[in-house]
């Protein structure tokens, strides 16, 4: 749903300074459940769920790291500043409810940038129930920071996390795999969604699928809830740096280790359709492609048929994907068992 | 109380990674009241009292934009960034519980600055009783900036927010005013403290003093949780854009203006002895220097005398400077009652 800011007549941050700002974002903002005191006092007031446990997240997006303005307008990218955050709510089974915006601005950043970053992050707030209740801005020397906490809350004995996988378990994955790193290498090859078809309509609605999947995730809110609430899981995670590195967090936590099925790895139509023509092996991308904000999780083998009759009548796209070992370490393996030699690597963002 | 660290043999954070920092970290911080879950998940787990609500408040610290590496120490800047949040908790009156801190760290930063940041942050934490709980590292290319994100609770009577102020209030202040602003015109001056003495030990230990209120500041969370239990206050904030623009929230919040009296700011014996060398006006310091991280409340003024005993039985220092009018605007005026000329100026970040 569109979220309206007053019409502004300046272009500039500096022309209505922090206050007036922050103002604007306050009055565009709509008071949503269990908040007494939103924006513009020392601190937030929100009222907690009896019995919940509270579940809080944080992420930060830096341009030129996380993002750059060739590549992301300002609406998505306020859409996924928050969407990040809503998935590692997601994961944990939990219901997301507060969050607070910050952000270092530069000077010459127009005020209809901020206008559109802050009607993307309010759409995605809308779509999942989350207010939001607080935040700072200050001016950057160096790009814009966009900084995000989010509070959610659950249930004690419905709270999901990395460390219950048992050896036997069954690997599942939400969704399709690979399509928001094809969308990268998509990007990064030249593809612009704006220019003139080279070849055929499907291919260029390929190509904005998989770009969309990258630029403007959706966070599996109420896949994870429904996962949370089901009792049939006892591991779950967001997939955000890769399946095989995502799990890896699941194994590690559990004290066990894991065999993925390279041939098992579900893959859209798009995916499928456009991999090729990068000469991109696409199970190394599927296994291994990070930002998809798919949930990974683990539930007994003996529940099988009763999770994927769940899942249909919840009308999640699921699949099982793998096996939960004894032995640590994580492998793929390929269609006919042979090892695939995928290493595990952690992103190290400080190389 | 010292922070233990176990000893690196590293110097840079590439050779650990994002995940050995972060464990580095995790296992430094002790698990503290209400955490079931901490550093390590999609997101911590904790628990909210019973009959209590969430305060929530983030803050953001930009390299050359709040600190600069000349000035500030990694062990003080741990501690401010930790301080402010605390201080945001205290302004409303509530008990700090958990904090998440988000690093996005320069390429050339040592290991060993960022052992002492976080040394510097953790001291502050045990100090207030406050847990980190999560958070999130990135690699920056423009500076180190620090963002975090402070959750605080409290019964919803005992709440103090900016919106309470009646007229005919009177208007109170704890601790003593300019202190901050004064030892960053000395920092300005080229005041260091580790140069030999050029005059008295009595001004050397003054400049001491006041460069520490600025570098080390101290959030008054005991006198704000008093203020709040003892039912005598109608409205809070924590002073630091200076007093004039921080009760302006007030003012503004609560529809009503103040008269502040200048000859009763409290001031510090140091800032008394070295503002007259520096060749400020003390008073507009006083009234206009932020950073000070001291409280600003209201309370009837025919409680003035309960105030002042209770004060004195809590050990905390307190004055009262001024009176909350029917008429919008606030104002200073000089010990003859002349008017000052003043203005509200808040800090506009974006020119």
């Amino acid at each position: 749903m569109p979220i309206s800011l007053e019409e502004q007549p300046f272009k500039k941050l500096s022309a209505i300074g922090e206050f007036g700002f922050i103002s604007r974002i306050a009055s565009a903002s709509r008071q949503g459940a269990g908040v007494i005191t939103g924006i513009g006092d020392d601190a937030a007031v929100t009222v907690p769920s009896p019995g919940m446990q509270l579940l809080t997240s944080t992420d930060m997006l830096l341009e030129d790291v996380h993002f750059r303005h060739a590549w992301h307008d300002p609406y998505r990218l306020g859409r996924k500043s928050l969407a990040v955050n809503i998935s590692d709510i997601a994961a944990m089974g939990g219901i997301p409810r507060w969050a607070t915006l910050s952000l270092a601005i530069p000077a010459d950043l127009s005020l209809d940038f901020l206008d559109n970053f802050t009607r993307g992050f309010l759409s995605m707030a809308a779509e999942h129930g989350v207010s939001l209740i607080g935040g700072d801005t200050c001016a950057s020397r160096n790009g814009l920071a966009v900084s995000v906490t989010i509070i959610g809350e659950q249930f004690p004995d419905l709270i999901l996390r990395r460390s219950g996988a048992f050896p036997d378990d069954e690997i599942w994955v939400t969704g399709t795999l690979g399509d928001a790193a094809l969308g990268l290498k998509l990007m990064e090859n030249g593809f612009d969604s704006t220019q003139p078809p080279e070849s055929s309509l499907t291919k260029i609605e390929g190509r904005e699928y998989l770009v969309s999947r990258l630029l403007d995730p959706t966070p599996r809110r109420s896949a994870g809830l429904a996962l949370a609430e089901s009792g049939l899981v006892t591991a779950m995670i967001d997939i955000s740096d890769g399946l095989l590195a995502d799990f890896g967090h699941i194994a590690e936590q559990s004290g066990v280790g894991g065999v993925i099925r390279l041939a098992d790895l579900p893959l859209s139509s798009q995916f499928r359709s456009l991999a090729p023509s990068l000469s991109i092996d696409s199970s190394i991308l599927a296994l291994s492609g990070g930002e998809d904000y798919e949930l990974c999780y683990t539930a007994p083998k003996a529940n099988h048929e009763i999770i994927v009759a769940f899942m249909k009548k919840c009308g999640i796209e699921a699949a099982s994907v793998g096996i939960v070992t004894n032995l640590p370490g994580v492998k793929g393996v390929n269609g006919d068992g042979s090892p695939c030699d995928v290493q595990i690597q952690g992103f190290n963002h400080f190389i």
